[in-house]
């Protein structure tokens, strides 16, 4: 299909563009009868949206939660829940000047290519607006998850090439650029800072921790945990690879260094990053993505019009210098929608 | 669904069980009226199978390859093409040590918990004996995607430390562990004999490169191109992680730098890998993955019986002290089988 | 999944309930650069509206469609198309009293088995106000099909015993039961009006011709063309039975009558409906579906609460005393959403 | 995708030609630990095979059943259920005489037309010999079902114009055209075969009875449980109509007859068939099928050539005069496969 669709038991479909109307979700097979209100996504959804600091995008977005369907006396009802989030700060006459170019980067050249036709305005559909919904839907799912017992929290692990040493959890949502490190959150903020100034961006890496799974979440051979969890990682506009537990370090290792040893009490190591054989553990599941530097920078580079002129081409606009804090909350929703979709699965194939 | 399943309108599922009676696989989808051959399918299983050198395990499968439907007279029909490997050098009884065991890294503890039964012989499902059928599809995505000018090529880029620094390809199927720089590969062969005389093993990065692909190919917000890449590389039992164009690297990058510029002959860079938006350029697409050490060694390990009585085991057997070399044909398949159904989609969107 | 989503390549999935704030749907894979208007699904959202004619629900609901994403000056751009419609003319309170009982013919019982939960105004999310997302979505699709000169007419054959004998096409849309015979129309409208004094309903059949479709659409096994016709039809709520051209009668027919001779100039009959062996042949697609009465009557009849106490109930409301005249153009929108999305899956086959 | 799967949870898919070397199917999502042996299957498969009696196609087909994965030491193990049948009586050359024309009746049109190459040998894909596998898959469901002490029954109700007046359901095995009316069977057979000398066919009526299902199976929109055994029956070659419960009959009533009451003690009369808003009530699930006369006739028929040449053909073959007895295992195994399918979507739906 054409692509606007996640998830199999749990099932969600975005729509909306960049500067149109409204971007929302449809959330369809959630559990019935589970306490849901607006509260809990707006929390979400707050975390998510511009303007929250000095190394975010100065765009206003107040991404107000409205709930049209799907929820009754403030219980799901197991039909479809629909939310809506209305554009307000659009200012699609910003991107005027971009309608005939290809900003390097973006992906003004593939949906040209592919379409023959497309909404320019804030990138349209390719705009990280677009993760909105997903983070409305993931709410859903981490409310859901929370019955479980499961939890999880994402962060950045490393931006512009300074790397957390320490991790205090605690420290995460206090810090403008979402690290586990204070010390480390304070000198990328510097970085990002500088950065901004000089009209350029960096990348980092987000990493996430899920815990409180039960083992024997994932099906065997395509849908492998891991597997389903990489490709809605990748799915995430700014993300380019992603590696779990060991990950690329496990190419320098040996058999005898990799393999998690066990003993009565349980494992005795977490080398697989809590899926073996593409099935949960029961232990920490833990990976880590590679964030690409944001492709909108006011720094000129060389690109070409559609007509084929080559041109010197600078993105002005209201853009993120890192995109790490405000991708934290995004990796967070799609991994919830992965787990809570895979607890259903297991539950059918038992029953 | 259970998920041995995979692809939208070129559909593959695979069936079989290690030492069961057979392994194979449904390609539901092809073009109708495309010659395929029995031999066609015969060439890739023979760089997938066992017992091709020194490296790799000595257990010996000649993977005869059986077409049972779907072809006519020597061309595709546009039924379901069914490909039957019948095994033949099964040892169930070697593997009666392990039958109330956890191996260290193998999913023996995850299918305990998720199945409550499973078949123990050379791992079941769970063998890397499950991507027979996927090579067998993917040699028809090839055939199909050569019509389209479609190539591409894998190559194992690093083991057990010992990085590729040229770039041969025509190097690539000459030596054991089909690396790209043929000195490379001579040490890489004298660190894993050395490992193996040890019972160890050692992991390794394979990087692929498709060639020849439209831009356009990719659905923008889901299912991305480089999502479904991601997800069937993931699905791949021995890989953890990967990674497109500057990957993990784009993590230290500036937007200035990681961004692709364009002239009026095309991209004047590919830190992208090909796809940007989630649909391809039509550059090289180039991803590469981590490879972990195989988890069958004859090192005694720490672990646990089904009982929960401790226990030190040494896993006998035949094993690939690396598999880089025979996961290179894999990735290859499972590339060619997200190319071919994207080409499919693709011709659908515009109809 | 949860089920309410519908399609291959062209898919939908509408969310809403019958007095919640509104109901609309998604539409994904549409194809890009096709003119598309707000007021070319007002059009057909206009033929399904209540409040029509004597013999339909008072209710009145204007449907005024908003389109908030995937068109763009005036052209679709091959994103989701996001249709909303605002529920208006609600009167939850109405439903008060049978919050707590089952109405016979309704899906009240059934709901409260299956999820513990259910929003009773107005049967929710079974209320055939679900149809309007899958009409505007419809309307979509038949703009597609008319640029491949595929049109369609579905309409009235019979209502409460009365049959139509002729076929007047340009009648259809000029009686308020949308009956292909004038004459007929006439009668049933006076039945309908005498069946709505005393509070009871009727039943009738609609038939649907599908005309200009080129020969090789539909999936030759299980996705065959009537198979997911019969699908999509039995998903409209009233709807209790299907039959493609000779149907039923084909039970009674000898094999040398039922079959369909060709000469040069091509098939001599068409008792096959159009479609052999699940694939359009190029002829006139012909189906009639059996619609249930009305359950909504306010005839006393036996029921029970959901305490288990029976009681006698009464549903009053603004109801269809015949639902045949507005499920018309539902059907018309799900044969032709069907028809588009193989139009597309024969496009992915060829490519 | 391509057709050739069906189901969600418990997913199959067929593959395999008329004359081709083998037919069957993999049947992925059964639940795991269950026991199952190749008798179950070989049960229903001897049902469906050819030469049972003086009415159905002397064709001997053995269908010895294969199970060559998914079953471990007698019980499955979660893993894909692979089934092999061996196609044994062959006569590929009794087809070549119609290698070049179009059969009334027949998909030799369709196919052509859809796929520009076809196996022309019986019909190939296109023939009944595809529901093998489908029964095979069905009968693996049938020992799911019973666990849940779901059972059910087909039978034909209706042959040539006689209808079975009684239902003495242990007489339904008993005679050759599986009737669950003795004196009717007699006079079936008798028409049958004075037809059948004549080279001539006749079709039917098949009625399905489910019993022991819990309410809440299906799901509320688009698939809706009657939608989904809709699809099914119309996925099987020789069916062109479907009704439940009154059915078409349900045209000609008022609401105040087809609505089913209620009482303390349940529902009072079952004029939905079992299903109301697309989910089953708990009652009997009833549902009938129009079976049309076979097409295979030896009663001279105007064609035409693949060259657009008229001529007459007479088709020879060893054909069913009635398929409505080898009907009735398949529309049991379908009917099995969508009941389990939605037995684990509520499974998952209220997880």
């Amino acid at each position: 299909m054409a692509g606007s669709s996640f998830g199999e038991m749990l099932r969600i479909t975005t729509f909306g563009e960049s500067h149109g109307e409204a971007v929302g979700v449809i959330i369809d097979g959630a559990t019935p009868g589970v306490e849901l209100s607006e509260s809990d996504i707006q929390t979400q959804m707050d975390r998510r949206k511009p303007g929250q600091s000095s190394v975010t995008s100065p765009r206003k977005e107040y991404d107000v939660v409205h709930i049209l369907s799907g929820v009754f006396e403030g219980k799901t009802t197991g039909t479809p829940i629909f939310v809506i989030l209305h554009n307000t700060d659009m200012r699609p006459e910003a991107y005027d000047d971009i309608q005939y170019s290809f900003r390097p980067g973006h992906a003004d050249f593939t949906y040209w290519q592919k379409y023959g036709i497309r909404d320019h305005r804030g990138s349209g559909r390719a705009s990280g607006r677009e993760t909105a919904g997903r983070v409305a839907a993931g709410a859903v799912a981490r409310k859901l998850l929370a019955n479980r017992g499961v939890s999880l929290v994402a962060y950045t692990k490393e931006i512009g090439g300074i790397r957390c040493e320490s991790f205090v959890e605690s420290e995460i949502e206090r810090n403008a650029v979402r690290a586990c490190d204070p010390e480390a959150a304070a000198e990328m903020i510097r970085k990002i800072e500088a950065l901004a100034l000089k009209g350029d961006s960096c990348g980092g890496i987000v990493e996430c921790r899920i815990r409180g799974v039960v083992p024997g979440l994932g099906e065997p051979v395509f849908d492998k945990l891991d597997a389903e969890l990489a490709k809605v990682m990748l799915s995430i506009g700014a993300i380019k690879g992603i590696e779990f537990g060991a990950g690329f370090a496990a190419a320098g290792m040996l058999g005898s260094e990799h393999n998690d040893p066990m003993d009565a009490s349980g494992f005795l190591s977490n080398h697989s990053g809590g899926i073996v054989g593409g099935i949960s553990t029961g232990q920490e599941i833990v990976f880590r993505v590679a964030v690409k530097p944001t492709s909108s920078i006011s720094v000129p580079q060389r690109t070409v019009r559609i007509t084929g002129e080559e041109q010197t081409i600078v993105t002005e606009g209201r853009h993120d210098p890192c995109i790490c804090p405000r991708i934290v909350p995004v990796v967070e929703a799609m991994a919830c929608l992965v787990i809570e979709d895979h607890y259903k699965r297991l539950a059918a194939m038992r029953d």
